[in-house]
C-alpha cells in the first residue's frame, strides 16, 4: 500500500482501516504477503462502484460498503471460489467524516465476519469528483476446478440459484418511480445482495458453468452462450421472480434485463439437475430451472404461455 | 470481471483490453484463475491515481499508463517480489475515444513486455468526475523472504537505489513553475519512474528492510522507523540528488520531501553494505549511502556541512 499525502490520512487509516486487516498488519508494508494453500488456485476479481452511477449518491455508508464488497464476492462465488481477502481502494470527494467512516467500516467488518475474509490492503485518495470505490477480491478454488462461463453444452439445463428482478425493483423504489408493500425487501435486495459463497462446493460438484447475474439475466445468459459456443431457450416460469415481485405489476422483460441481482446462473448436465436442485433447496435456496442451452446460437425467451418475446424491442443489445 | 452496461463497452473491451490478457482469456470469466508457484507467496498491492490529483488532467494517455502501472510495480519491488499480473479498473469521465485507448493500451502493453506481466482482469465504468484508475498488482516472492518495512535495526545503513527529487522537478516543470535545461529528463522521471524490479534478487540477498519513495524521502524513512522501532540520521550527500538536479537552484528540503520518486530506500546491515553497493552498481544503478538507523527514535537530517535541518519548519508532519 502506498499512502498518499493528505491531511490526517494516516490517522484515518490507523483508526478505521487498519482494524479491517484483523491483526495481519497488512497495511504496514508496501504490499501484502498472502499464502496460497497447496493445491489451490488464486481466483481474482475487481469491481469499481461510483456514486451516482452504481449506487445512489445519498446512500447510507453501510449500504455502500455491503454492496461494493458483495458484488466482488459474488464474482468469486460464480467461479466456485472461497473468498480469502480483498484490496480496498477508495477515492473520497472530500475529507471523509468520522461518522461516515465508522458506519462504512463497521459494515465491512460485519461482512468480513460473515464471509470469512479480511482486508489485505488498498489505497485512500481524494478525487475532484464523486466517491469511487474499487475492490479487488481474492479467493481460492481447487486447481482446475474453478467454474467457467465456457463449460455449458447444448442440452445442459439453465438453473438460477434464486429469483431475479428484486434488485431492479429496489432501484426503482429508491429512484421514487414505484411504491410497493415490500419496499424494504426490494431495497435490501439492491444494496445487500447475498453472494452465493455458502454453496460453492455444491456448485463445483454439480454445475458445469456459472456466471453471476450482474448485467441482467438475458445479457448474462448471452455471456455464457458466447463463451460456450451455444444458444439458449429460457422460459419465464413463476419461480424466476420472487413472491413479492409477482405481487407488483411490472414489466417482466424489464425485470429480466435489470441486472444487479447477484444470483448465479448455472449450466447443469441433465443428469445432475435433480441433485443440484435438491441440494440447493436443502441449503436454503429457492433454485429454479428456467430452460436449457441449445445447439442453435439464438437466445430465445418464452413467456408464460410459451410465446417467444420479441427481443429486438427490448433493448437487449449486448449479444 | 463484471462488465457494466454502457454503450459500446463490450467492443472497447474486446478491441483494447482483451489483448492485454495476452491470450490467457482472463476477461472471459467472472474472475481470473492464477497459479501461484510452489514455495512462493503472493504479494499484492493497490494504487489509485486520479486525474488532477495524481497526474496532470491533460497528461498524454501513454504517460498516464506508464505511471499508474509502474507505481504499483514499485511497491512489489519494495517487497522484493517479481511481478506477475495486474487488475486494471478504469472509471472514464466520458465515453473513451479510440485514439486515447490505443495510446493508453499500447503503453501498458510495452510495460507488460518490459516487466514480464499481463492484465488478469479489471473493470471499466463511467464516473461523473475525472478519470480514475485503480490498479492491483500481484507478484511472487519466496515464502518468508519478502522484504518488510519492519526489518531495520539501529546501526543498519540507509541506502537509496538512486537519487530522489527528479520527479518533483518534473512536476514543477509541468506546473509551469520552473524551467531547466533538462526538462524532458525530469518530466520523464515524473511520468515514467523505473520500478526496481530488475534488482529484487540483490535486494533480498543483502537488504533487511525496504520501502519505495512515494511520499518523500523523509516521510518514507519515517515509515520504516515506525515499523522497525528505531530512528534515523540522514545526511544530504551529493549523490542523493541527480546530476541534472544539482545544476538547478532548488530547495534541497523540498526535493527530500517531494515524493513520487520510486527509488527504494533500504536498510542494510553494515557488513552487507559494501556488497550491496557494489552489486547494484554492477547492475547499472547509482546507489548511495545516506545515513544509518539509530536507537534514538528521532529522525535527523544533516545538511552538507553536517548541520541538522530544522524539520519543524519543513512541513514534514507525517511522522
Amino acid at each position: 500500500m502506498t499512502v498518499k499525502v493528505y491531511m490526517n490520512e494516516f490517522d484515518v487509516i490507523e483508526k478505521y482501516f487498519r482494524p479491517l486487516t484483523q491483526g495481519r498488519d497488512a497495511l504496514q508494508d508496501d504490499a501484502a504477503a498472502l499464502d496460497v494453500p497447496a493445491g489451490q488456485e488464486l481466483i481474482v476479481t475487481s469491481d469499481t462502484s461510483n456514486a451516482g452511477t452504481h449506487f445512489m449518491a445519498d446512500a447510507a455508508p453501510g449500504d455502500i460498503a455491503h454492496k461494493v464488497l458483495r458484488v466482488n464476492l459474488s464474482d468469486l462465488a460464480a467461479m466456485g471460489a472461497k473468498p480469502h481477502a480483498y484490496q480496498l481502494n477508495i477515492a473520497f470527494p472530500n475529507k471523509p467524516q468520522e461518522a461516515w467512516l465508522a458506519e462504512f467500516t463497521a459494515a465491512l467488518f460485519a461482512d468480513q465476519k460473515q464471509f470469512g475474509i479480511f482486508c489485505s490492503g488498498g489505497d485512500t485518495t481524494t478525487i475532484n469528483g464523486p466517491l469511487s470505490i474499487s475492490i479487488t477480491a481474492m479467493g481460492f478454488a481447487p486447481k482446475g476446478k474453478a467454474l467457467r462461463r465456457s463449460g455449458a453444452k447444448p442440452g445442459d439445463h439453465i438453473i438460477l440459484t434464486g429469483p431475479v428482478g428484486d434488485a431492479l425493483m429496489g432501484l426503482r423504489i429508491l429512484q421514487g418511480k414505484i411504491k410497493t408493500d415490500d419496499d424494504n425487501y426490494f431495497i435490501n435486495a439492491y444494496y445487500r445482495p447475498t453472494p452465493r459463497t455458502a454453496h460453492i462446493e455444491t456448485l463445483r460438484t454439480h454445475a458445469s458453468a456459472a456466471i453471476d447475474i450482474s448485467d441482467g439475466l438475458v445479457a448474462d445468459v448471452g455471456h455464457v452462450c458466447k463463451a460456450s459456443g451455444c444458444g439458449a431457450e429460457i422460459k419465464i416460469v413463476p419461480g424466476i421472480f420472487s413472491v413479492p415481485a409477482r405481487k407488483v405489476k411490472i414489466n417482466a422483460e424489464e425485470l429480466l434485463t435489470g441486472g444487479d441481482d447477484y444470483e448465479l446462473l448455472l449450466a447443469v448436465r441433465p443428469e445432475e439437475s435433480a441433485a443440484l436442485l435438491a441440494q440447493l433447496g436443502k441449503e436454503g435456496l429457492s433454485p429454479v430451472k428456467i430452460g436449457a442451452f441449445t445447439e442453435s446460437p439464438a437466445i430465445t425467451v418464452l413467456d408464460e404461455k410459451s410465446v417467444p418475446l420479441s427481443l429486438e424491442k427490448s433493448g437487449w443489445r449486448h449479444f
